[in-house]
């Protein structure tokens, strides 16, 4: 049983400005990786670049980060990083511009790596990262985990090096500038990365105290999210509270089998990631309840939920529902069940008819 | 609010033999640390020492920490491993070991700083520290807290500097060699450490997780605890892991009045640290309990206990009652009135009379 998030992590309200010095002790000239829009809009970019100047910190932005981030992409940033001799990455956004920086500050750091050699197991030293997430979701400033598409290779997953943030600040008051629609599909990932580290293989009694307080947590914010109403500004700290612990939550046991099953809607059809994996959530539950009812009873108390019904009730109200050709439908199903590395996670053996139960009670065949 | 324990921690069976690689990466020439002869009896320093020779790692072993280990026996030890050129420490045993391996990591570290320089806050490098506790108490395995006496100037405090073990090995096998007395006073202060993490002016939403399912954990324990037969083995690693849980309670608050208070008895009097801890606990909780009773509630539910008076009990079955001379607790309280670094970690503000009321609550005076 294993305990190891080495990431300094602070939670609270202007938390950049708050930790100016930590952020100036990172190194002495700045990558920073952005998506295109929100870091500018929602304020994070600003609170970021207002620092690095008090510091004379010179820095450079590479705000091109897609949904999805890609090896390539993230191999352009790092050329760019390398010809700037950066020695430090800045991340901020959601989960895409962070996986990408910590992916590009360990090739800035590792000149003859290339981005394909991500995906392979090997132990490098990387550049000191900053982690400023802007959404509710990903969790990635407490994990060492970076989801990745290689495009030409036709596919999505974590690469194998593990790269912790150093220093991660978590500020609610970016939400204010999300749309309710992204707090709650990023609010239903946390979520999931709670579930899924619960309902898993690796799950034992050290690991558990992440979701079962985050679990909590995030019981708490419940009723604002079902609500019609706009967030209330007071509830943000706490979505990002519960965000960064569900992120805790699966640094020990990754993710489970509705993280697998969300990565042909995101990466083949352009699902947000939020709504990918919560569409699978609820009948993985129903499916681990056979064998471990109790754990599931658990989630369902720390919830303030009756039954897997009313918890699938509460995520169809979040995220909706989704629609697909049967012939697709059988297409993710039978590769998911030659999937071993993803099927090992769940806590029980799942047969390739429980496989095909979770597909058919999750999304809507036409 | 902050997240911050970048040890590794393993907490399992035969965790040493497990991790013989991460051992062997932390260095080329060890430095072991020991108290004069339980890392002897119950197999600890065995375990460790296979590892090394397996490979060939030269090493040279301090076994003379005292209990309360003295800036003193630190310099001496640091002065051994700059001699042997230790390029990595390892401390085996309970706190006292422990807490003075890291110190002396420092010091092999810092060849210009002297013990006395210890407890002027420093950034400083460290030496590697390999952490492997053998009593379910102290919880120094998962905090960066070395509390070290100085005999000249007749104190004893916590150092400066912050240093958390590299790694750490948590096993509880070493516990079947440790007297039931021993494994009470050590499980006591386990239980101050969440207790006074929770009651405490720096708790917070995001740093109560860890007492509070610290505290579940440890409950698991508590009929066995109060039980006459010897502790079943079944039950060591669960008293190791709800130990190394209490470690991380007071990670980011750090501990409060009772250990405060507790230091004169320990210094002075030679009592056993869990022991001195443990007699202030419930007189702390009931001082706290006017003024935040939800929170001495929430601590009392997680222990399945009815009231202040049932937890009292409790401690006082674990570890019983001292007795002290009217006069010397006059002089501790009045110590202990003057000390508003521990004062104000109090919950509430307590006034003279409350510390006071706490003193003869807690002892014996005759
Ligand atoms: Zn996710
Ligand atoms: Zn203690």
């Amino acid at each position: 049983m294993r305990f190891y998030i080495p990431t300094n992590i602070y939670v609270e309200k202007n938390c950049v400005q708050h930790h100016a010095k930590d952020v100036l002790a990172l190194g002495k000239k700045a990558l920073i990786v952005t998506g295109k829009h929100s870091a500018k809009t929602n304020g994070s970019l600003d609170d970021v670049l207002k620092i690095l100047q008090s510091g004379n910190v010179p820095y450079q932005i590479f705000n091109e980060v897609e949904e999805n981030p890609s090896v390539e992409t993230v191999a352009c940033a790092a050329e760019m990083g390398k010809a700037f001799a950066a020695d430090f990455v800045i991340g901020i956004g959601g989960g895409s511009p962070i996986d990408a920086a910590k992916a590009i500050a360990l090739l800035i750091a590792n000149p003859s790596e290339t981005e394909t050699s991500l995906y392979t197991p090997k132990d490098l030293k990387t550049l000191p990262l900053l982690a400023v997430p802007t959404t509710c979701g990903t969790g990635t400033e407490a994990t060492p985990v970076s989801v990745l598409t290689n495009r030409k290779g036709g596919f999505k997953k974590s690469i194998a090096c593990k790269i912790f943030p150093t220093l991660s600040l978590v500020d609610g008051k970016y939400l204010a500038f999300a749309e309710k629609e992204l707090i709650l599909n990023t609010a239903v990932d946390a979520l999931s990365h709670m579930v899924e580290s619960y309902l898993n293989s690796q799950s034992n009694v050290y690991n558990r105290m992440f979701p079962e307080y985050g679990l909590k947590i995030w019981e708490q914010n419940k009723n604002a999210l079902l609500s019609d109403a706009p967030i209330d500004e007071k509830l943000y700290e706490n979505l990002m509270l519960a965000s960064t612990l569900a992120g805790m939550s699966i640094v020990h046991t990754s993710t489970a089998l509705p993280h697998g099953m969300s990565y042909d809607l995101t990466y083949n059809l352009c699902v947000p990631h939020g709504k990918a994996v919560g569409y699978f959530l609820a009948a993985y539950m129903k499916a681990c309840e056979k064998s471990v009812p109790a754990d599931v009873r658990t989630i369902l108390d720390l919830l303030k939920l009756k039954d897997v019904a009313a918890f699938a009730e509460m995520v169809k109200a979040m995220i909706g529902t989704y629609e697909l050709p049967r012939a697709t439908v059988e297409c993710f199903a039978q590769r998911m069940c030659e999937n071993s590395s993803k099927l090992k996670l769940a806590p029980c053996e799942l047969s390739k008819e429980d496989v095909w139960e979770i597909y058919r009670e999750s999304l809507i065949i036409n």
